[in-house]
């Protein structure tokens, strides 16, 4: 057995080790960034992290199938869910366990993990609470922080979001905090793009304090495309591979225009959309709109692919308090060469993908959850009222215990 | 505004004020105690509590109908479960209030509050995990700890059961603890027995060592009377108030026996049981046992009642490691005369009411989650490993911050 005080206490006051784990909407698996994480302040952007290593793991067609049954109001039951908690905070640990060992880690080595969990329902709007005079947001995630602290030995938050929720605000986004303290510029406003199956903006004042900083949700990411490709090829392809698809066709601007006169578009942030939004039924919408038009399938997805793009360049005209000068691209759609090159087009600023500014696009979200973690444990306010709604800075995430 | 600097710092080494709180599941609604718990040494046991004062919220009606649907496995929804996960939050928070203002205490002065939540799920056995190579037990309780928090402005202590199940355990039986820590004699052999729905006992040999206190379900509490007695007047009553149907009849001592036969009675410790085994079904075949004897109502409440004094006794002659020589009861079993007079005749030692060690008895369960959240935060481990089953010791509980 090796001796690591030393080390451990070297780096022990500005320096840690945290392990982010993520799962999205879309159920491919779990993403997990093993990050540095150094203290440089006290405060929520006194924060500096480099991504040591990066692995998914995909879920198998199975379990993914087993998940998408209890994200479904109609299908979702409580026996299920109790059991999946305990399986899903198992294949978060072997994630996270994968993650470290491609960085050359120790399990001691390791201070926190931070666990987003998997999402199997998100209540955007006020419901009425059963039981009480009040009404309330909901968001619920599963995979069970005390199991990764247990299976990984290592200190773990997990259900972020629900803390936001519980001071009032949407419990998203949350990826500012990251963007703000990572990625401001001194001398320019940039703006922070991801596109995953939703597209969701960071715009970045220079040297940005916590209140300069503006994120919402765009609008559909990659979700619109992939349900048109879906639709279009019957399930024979699931989504528009390099953008091979949008660049054969032609758009139809009228299309366009029409699908862009939906209301999410129009609404003032704080705002967050979903499946529910910008799900199979608008895009059979769009299918049925663009058959109308007697378009060919390729026009169709090359309408849906300027449709995001649009979507994301008219966001930053009606509510980005300064207008970017330099946009940062990351989730699956920086991978979509059509779509960028729109973004080119509809937004007067260049556009880059993530990487350009030394973070894997792909790692982001995962490292996300490492930085929330460390601000947790460091008693660190971590949400960003003004962009999630809430009526305060709050101190997210539930710690479990080894 | 009062300064209470000087206050809190004087108590702030060895003593905090806790507030424990609690929903069976009966689903009446949620108890709270305020606590007062002093730290004597640094081991599990070494906690003095004093109940400050005790409520009870009853959920109303419909309330309580709601959440009877979300713990079915056939009718418990995602989506009702998310959004009841915030309801019950602020229900339980309202009681800690209630709790907190009869002890004439201000937020300020509760240093941490400890909820068990709602139980809607729970696998006693284990189960093939999906998309897992292994198996596991589970359980799921609801009432969000960021609520709770938000709301009261207090650090939360929640899903504790969780824990233990993580570690291999049935994530129950918790009250030991508080048992061991509070009730333990110094020269003689104590027994706790508490008869809520399920009967559970605690045995505890003169100042015991944590490996020396053996805890287990005896088997049904109230459970099977109670559904006896709503069978025989189809409804009309909920339970035999007083024991005086009981005290009515005449014990039929075959029937007894033949119900004595059962399975769980003779399995070892550690074990724990619930409505899936001593719930209507097994009342139903009694109360048809006791009609094909042509006994009277009377007689089969009698039988009922001398079913759960017997389950008890045998239990301590098969499991306890040393006989008991004082049996301290609580729950609301301790207010049923006849079952403590058949206890009295059918344990070979003195019966008495919890009160008698100068604990409300009913306050007693929520008093635990309240002393299980101080030993959470001084990173002390809560479970106790030879009752509950599981691997080792564990620290059980996830913190949010107010």
């Amino acid at each position: 057995m090796i001796d690591d005080t030393h080390t451990r206490q070297a780096r022990a006051t500005n320096e840690r080790y945290a392990i982010g784990l993520m799962s999205g909407t879309s159920l491919d698996g779990v993403d997990a960034a093993v990050c540095r994480v150094t203290t440089t302040g006290a405060g929520p952007l006194e924060y500096d992290l480099s991504v040591e290593s990066f692995e998914t793991a995909e879920y198998d067609e199975a379990f993914r199938n087993h998940l998408a049954t209890l994200a479904n109001a109609g299908t979702g039951r409580v026996d299920d869910i109790a059991v999946a908690n305990v399986a899903l905070g198992e294949t978060f640990a072997e994630a996270a366990e994968q993650a470290r060992e491609a960085a050359g880690l120790t399990r001691s080595e390791i201070d926190v993990i931070g666990s987003h969990g998997q999402t199997i329902w998100h209540v955007p709007d006020y419901v009425q609470l059963p039981g009480r005079p009040g009404r309330s947001r909901a968001t619920l995630q599963i995979g069970d922080g005390s199991v990764i602290a247990d299976r990984i030995d290592t200190t773990t938050v997990s259900d972020f979001r629900s803390r936001d929720v519980a001071a009032g605000g949407h419990g998203a986004p949350l990826a500012p905090l990251l963007d703000a303290s990572q990625f401001a510029a001194g001398d320019r406003v940039r703006v922070l793009q991801n596109v995953g199956g939703i597209g969701n903006c960071t715009v970045l004042p220079p040297d940005p304090a916590l209140d300069d900083v503006v994120a919402f949700d765009t609008g559909p990411g990659n979700m619109v495309m992939d349900s048109v490709v879906t639709l279009l090829t019957e399930g024979q392809r699931s989504y528009d591979e390099d953008g091979s698809l949008a660049a054969a066709g032609a758009v139809d601007d009228d299309l366009v225009a029409t699908f862009l006169d939906e209301p999410y578009f129009q609404a003032a942030p704080p705002k967050t959309t979903g499946r529910e939004q910008f799900g199979r039924e608008y895009a059979e919408r769009f299918v049925a709109a663009g058959r109308n038009r007697e378009l060919d399938d390729e026009d169709i997805v090359a309408s849906a692919t300027a449709l995001t793009a649009r979507s994301i360049a008219d966001a930053y005209d009606r509510f980005a308090p300064r207008y970017p000068e330099e946009v940062y691209v990351s989730g699956g759609g920086a991978n979509n060469p059509t779509l960028m090159a729109m973004l080119e087009t509809a937004v007067d600023a260049p556009v880059h993908r993530l990487e350009a500014l030394g973070m894997n696009g792909d790692a982001k979200e995962a490292a996300l959850f490492a930085l929330l973690a460390v601000a947790r444990l460091d008693e660190v306010p971590n949400n960003l009222p003004r962009a999630t709604g809430a009526d305060e800075p709050v101190i997210m995430g539930k710690v479990s215990l080894p």
